[in-house]
């Protein structure tokens, strides 16, 4: 961030975290942000994550990146390990951003996506709350962290380098003859299922079984098809598309899929190559 | 906006959703926002609209405006048609706010009330995101917009003029006899039950009946005096009185009526004449 | 706040209330401090004080404040008496911090620990909106009065100062014989339980049973360790600590005590002197 840079359009800070809405805990990040670089701007970018699971919240932070100024600070706090030896890292990344928080995966799909740099431990105790306590990293250690990497603290202040950080495994889709299985990795809050099912592993396997439809299904539920957008279904109607995390997602027509299938993270899916019916399969044969 | 007014005190923006706290949806919108219009002031009006309920939108933001610098920017987005083929659409008022968001009459009470000036559809590439996704235009299409005007892009320059914008239906209150009968519109967070009656139509009723005193019911609930407001009724008990909305709502002191009465929205509401007890009215005649 | 400092880095203000998420409500607060005072930062401490509970917003406030920039402007509403004779008071404190809000002991527990210096009673209508509600003082009367504050307007111009504030009590641990009996006074939304024991509490109690260990019970409850952080204890394990209250808390390590021992606000908690074993006890007879 060079020195000259007009003050005002610094990139701002953006913090996703477990805490809800229901505490102060948010709040006081943000008044410790603003006590140290009183002219960040800060975003919330939600703090609604489920209670502990970084999975959730690594996955959050990886679609949201890409969307925001290039420079942007990401602090992010999912952190069941707190006050545990799990160590507090800053990220460089070469897109640009930068990302503070728990080093528990939480921050390693948007590492990986926007090409991880260096990572620093944050040890130093210069940018720390003086007391730390042994309950609430977020104010004591991450947000003073993330106000002072905005003041232009290079990251090597903060402590010494981190030779690899933790990851969170999402799975792979698995092909297996005419069937592709893949897992609900996130479920949003309209009860959508997103999959673990990109876009590249879909037409590969298309590809295996040119002009066949593919149907999706989860747990005993009914053939969903595969369509372009959730208006493509009727009202009440299940359907799988590609949504805004370009991954597979099973939804209900102005409805909730997870409460429609009684399905949340870690439930199976398939996606199956379409038998045709056997009068539609005679007339092939004979055609 | 004149060009040379002070940069700071520019108008806000301010983002009304039905995408909730849990995911990061809301948060992408303000870090797209961030990425073009770095210095725009963005304020969460609420993104806790009942899930794609348009009218319970469309009256927060007609109740919201008013209290905005003059020419604040609303970005609302409740679209149970995202992916169809609704528009997508941007207002100018008379009162100078301006709306963004789908025409699905989400904006139409504010921009009645503002005094509905010129609409446009958001059609213009230049303007939204590449790669527009057929699920999130929240973020791909309504907050560039939102930023784009935020900057000074002329409401031209999105696209074709609109001839008429959709609009939501609140319905208006009924009289039959000693009777006005309206309904439920919003029941918000505390349980307050916000009917479609207003001052100008309780009163007109009122004058029909001049002395007489007025009782309001719902369902199939006790008789509700009309107070001034909800410190006029003992703890636990309901009342009616003109809240925030400046519409009649049925309250319970320091309780919810929604839970009390087992109501929402919808629920029909009935005003009636007080019919003075027999022998109260005997002494009347022999008085 | 000496004129000629530089207005970017004026202290914010910062916003708690009951109101909610699912509301515009707190937005229009938001909306009108931007139409009076459009460069002051405002930050959302939390909308989700559970609905009319003081003691909770009293208590969330009183473990902020000292987070903040040191002339933060607190808004604080939780209001259950909105529209009775309740005063509105805006209070200046040695610490620097100015708070605002209903005169129901909301701001007490702030105003204690950052010194209380004066009090005013917001009753001059050239700081109110016009045509004040009997039902959203939030919006018509504290955050106009806030946003005044911000922009210099003397604490004297508001209204006649009071000769005293309403308070809240959060009880106090009560020692008798092996046993020190506190409370729970808040439950945070990870279902950690606050109570109001703290750090001096138990170590003039430690103090009188030296060497001995001190066990903590809730309700019917195993007897629970005190240690130093969550992590000392194993997953799903009770345990109790100082946490970011610094008040000793009752939590289940990655899970909610609220859920496994079923308490809420108001739940007696008690340390005990742990009686060794007796066999241990003989050997100490004979040793």
């Amino acid at each position: 961030m060079p020195a000259v840079q007009r003050r005002p359009s610094r990139p701002p800070i953006a913090i996703l975290t477990d805490f809800g809405y229901r505490d102060h805990y948010a709040g006081v990040m943000r008044g410790v942000i603003a006590a140290i670089a009183p002219e960040a701007r800060v975003i919330d970018l939600t703090h609604g994550v489920p209670s502990q699971s970084v999975v959730a919240g690594a996955l959050a932070l990886g679609q949201s990146w890409r969307y925001f100024p290039q420079e942007t600070i990401f602090l992010a706090v999912v952190d069941p390990g707190v006050g545990t030896r799990r160590r507090a890292i800053a990220i460089d990344t070469r897109a640009g951003v930068r990302l503070v928080g728990p080093d528990n995966g939480l921050l390693s799909v948007a590492a990986d996506e926007a090409g991880f740099r260096r990572a620093v431990e944050l040890s130093s105790e210069r940018f720390r709350l003086s007391g730390v306590s042994a309950t609430f990293h977020g104010r004591d250690i991450f947000a003073p962290a993330a106000a002072h990497l905005w003041l232009g603290t290079p990251l090597r202040s903060f402590g010494p380098e981190c030779r690899a950080i933790e990851k969170v495994s999402l799975g792979a889709p698995v092909v297996r003859g005419k069937r592709l299985t893949g897992s609900v990795i996130y479920v949003d809050g309209f009860g959508n299922l997103v999959t673990n099912i990109d876009r590249a592993s879909l037409s590969g396997f298309q590809a295996s079984f040119p002009a066949c439809r593919l149907l999706v299904t989860i747990k005993n539920g009914p053939q969903i098809r595969i369509v372009n957008t959730y208006g493509d279904a009727p009202v009440g109607a299940p359907l799988a598309a590609f949504g805004s995390f370009e991954l597979l997602e099973i939804a209900v027509r102005n409805g909730s899929a997870a409460d429609v299938f009684g399905a949340r993270e870690g439930a199976s899916v398939t996606v199956r190559v379409s038998t045709p019916p056997r009068y539609l399969r005679k007339k092939r044969h004979n055609g």
